[in-house]
């Protein structure tokens, strides 16, 4: 029997699952039972949704996911198969279909976890067919095959074109392509900027509770973090100036004065000019993180310290792409002045060479042809929304579990945990009934396991996750309120 | 005038270019001369191709081309535009038609310059367009919907399952997915590795010749790199025992067994039992370098040494699928004991966090649906076709300005130019003629500018442009010769 042409098909009919994914379900259990054979070949996606009374789209993601799972293979020109390296598991002969649709290959399962992340995009908001279609241009350019060689370390020159001009517009920042290195993630520009400024016993001020992955970086090149406490105007500067005299081993202060990591507070514009002003007076370098710098929601984002800062400021700006993609996509950059810049291409050189090329340039595509720019201003309509919804439904269910401030930006809420709350527990207890907290004890530099702070990242979850999410929490909530 | 639907076109008709590039070449004529204006709509490449008499493809890759050096836009189901941001230089009223279809933007430029890399594969071989389905497929799954966030800094899992499988068939290494660290490029294997092993101080003993990228990484830690001769056989054990002797402060040896770099040769049979031995007695780590494991021509790929060693044996394997693709796709992988690995794998979050997980799914699919395998099997033929041309007009053309023995493997050959030439001056020469040569003088650790050795990397030429190459340097020669 050849199915090339026609496939019958019971499907499962789950309700609570998108068409594709239910059809995805029987076409594993129809492989699980005997009844699609290892190596055989299936009906394109245009005969199966005639058939089966689908959208033809609907059967192209159902393929797409058994394709990527290991189920299916997909031969160019010649058509979708059933992998023939499956486990020996699967019976040769028909059984009798089973009572659930879960199959048991628990490394394939298509369930999803609810997560509260600290803070990242929705990956499904993302341009992602834009982004393939970019990549898949760049890739078939005779352009890219004249240069699929090792290329230029500090970046494809068409990204940092794009970005020179996207900072003037948008960030009032005046650089050049020459200026920019392009990073894999802004965490490596991290790494980069305290390997081309620190040595080791260096000390570095950061804002404390702070961003753990930065203090990673500074140390692992022997530099000494050294905590300055946050309030509600982000780094307090004062107590800066105070450390500086206690510590003149201290070269460099990490701030995130867009949104400060935790807190969400952005740095007054007092406290800017006195930290550029002492910066000056110490000979101390800024690293300044812009790690979210489009997600401003309730005014015009604030200009980078590094628009403000004197040409003669050492300063080194560095922002992400991924945040405007996916934490997946490694994309980031660094503005640092010549000589400290020309360090951070070294290392990047003795590190890993250089980047992907063709993705970086598929971006540079993407903030071309305005792709990356409507998807910006979509997302941010999106997730205003979701941050609105989100501390409605707190303070509806969680009363006063939680306190906090609305951000006016960013994609997380930086909340307090009621003292009579602990923290671990609420935390154990949202796991086992499906919610999974990422981070959250970690963000200060003395404690142990100070869990009494949640970074809640909404910006990935729907309002129907938010609500579930929320309604978890309340559970546990309502046991001791 | 609407140009929605036909435009008319004088094609320059260069009948040493592709059609495309000359279609390409004519539209940023009628671009200069304003007759094509800037947001100005063009018609799709169906009329187009029609009106020209073109295939649709050709149309297709002139736009694609255009695109990609920024002189259109494409909108995504609106169509492909003239850019807005073109420079001002461009008339804005009908100039008459230049003489030359060579225009005037010199970053924009269509020209493909003839290079000696020192081994790099063939860009226009890989399969390109399966990649970016590949890239596709990844990107519009719900499984990657649902981990679109910071995933496993040790590599996608579907990868490292992909690559033990493809280990064990092919290299006999009996490792779990779990003794797999994916990174950027094997520059980052080697990078991660000095930093889990060396200290700084901590000596490293290295081929010489050998792999300055590789000092570059090791250096980048403070540690100290002592070359050790290579003969006919690679590096000469004997020499390496006699500087262990000398130095007790060495720590680990780097060598690359299997092709040697830069001079090809295959580490012999004898010394690799040697080279485990001496390890073992004087606790040396070894890093296994096996850069173009897959291109080997006249005989079967030897086996690593990671096969050959013992369990308890402290060994660092390092590969990369780079040589497979492109090397501005950053794709490398690393094999070592568990607590090196971890070390490795905490390292790799300081700097990066992690890797580009869609790209790792998608090189992972290419490996599962054996697109990589056919496509290694094909590169492989081609090469060793080019790499017995190539040695042919050598020994035609170049007569006694080189010497050398024909490589068993790998993607280059290795020279010696006759003492009576001036290498610097062949190499300026050969620029003059349009015949770039990367690399060649940095192999030595002491030389400054030893300029007597080329590294012929021919396997990204055709046989038309390795024939040009050999002739532009036999310019050269005859002077002399």
């Amino acid at each position: 029997m050849s199915l090339r042409q026609e496939l019958t098909l019971e499907l499962i009919g789950d309700p609570t699952r998108p068409v594709f994914i239910d059809l995805a379900e029987s076409l594993i259990r129809e492989i699980q039972r005997g009844r699609l054979r290892p190596g055989q070949i299936l009906p394109g996606t245009r005969a199966l949704s005639r058939t089966l009374g689908l959208h033809r789209n609907t059967v192209d993601a159902a393929y797409h996911e058994l394709v990527m799972q290991g189920w299916l293979v997909s031969r160019a020109s010649r058509g979708t198969f059933v992998a023939e390296d499956l486990p020996s598991a699967i019976r040769t002969d028909l059984a009798p279909l089973p009572h659930t649709g879960r199959h048991s290959r628990p490394s394939r399962r298509l369930e999803s976890v609810l997560t509260i992340t600290d803070g990242t995009p929705d990956p499904r908001l993302m341009p992602r067919v834009e982004l393939a279609r970019a990549f898949r241009t760049v890739m078939t350019s005779s352009q890219f095959l004249s240069r699929g060689s090792y290329s230029d370390s500090q970046g494809a020159s068409a990204l940092r074109d794009a970005l020179a001009e996207e900072f003037l517009n948008a960030r009032g920042l005046s650089v050049s392509a020459d200026n920019i290195l392009i990073t894999h993630g802004s965490q490596m520009g991290l790494f980069l900027a305290a390997s081309a400024i620190l040595s080791p016993g260096d000390g570095i001020a950061v804002e404390n509770p702070g961003y753990p992955f930065a203090w990673a970086s500074f140390r692992s090149g022997g530099a000494r973090v050294v905590g300055v406490p946050v309030d509600h105007e982000g780094l307090d500067v004062d107590c800066l100036a105070q450390t500086l005299r206690n510590d003149p081993g201290i070269r460099a202060v990490y701030v995130t004065p867009h949104h400060q990591y935790p807190t969400t507070v952005t740095l007054g514009a007092g406290r800017r000019l006195k930290l550029l002003e002492l910066a000056r007076q110490h000979d101390l370098l800024i690293i300044e993180d812009d790690y979210d710098h489009d997600y401003r929601f309730d005014s015009a984002p604030v200009l980078p310290l590094a628009a403000r800062a004197a040409a003669d400021q050492r300063l080194i700006h560095i922002g992400s792409l991924s945040k405007l993609t996916i934490p997946a996509l490694r994309l980031g950059y660094v503005i640092a002045p010549p000589d400290i810049l020309k360090r951070m291409i070294e290392m990047r050189e003795a590190i890993d060479r250089q980047g992907d090329v063709p993705l970086e340039q598929a971006m540079a595509l993407m903030i071309r042809n305005g792709v990356l720019g409507r998807h910006a201003r979509k997302a941010r309509r999106i997730y205003v929304e979701r941050r609105d919804f989100l501390l409605r439904k707190v303070r509806e269910k969680l009363g006063d579990a939680v306190t906090f401030s609305a951000p006016a930006g960013g994609l997380a809420v930086w909340m307090k945990i009621n003292p009579c709350i602990d923290g671990e527990d609420w935390r154990i207890s949202a796991k086992k009934n499906g919610l999974y907290i990422e981070n959250g004890n970690s963000f200060f530099i003395e404690s142990k396991n100070d869990a009494s702070y949640l970074r809640f990242g909404y910006a990935h979850l729907d309002i129907g996750e938010i609500e579930k999410a929320v309604c978890i929490l309340s559970r546990y909530e309502t046991r001791f309120g």
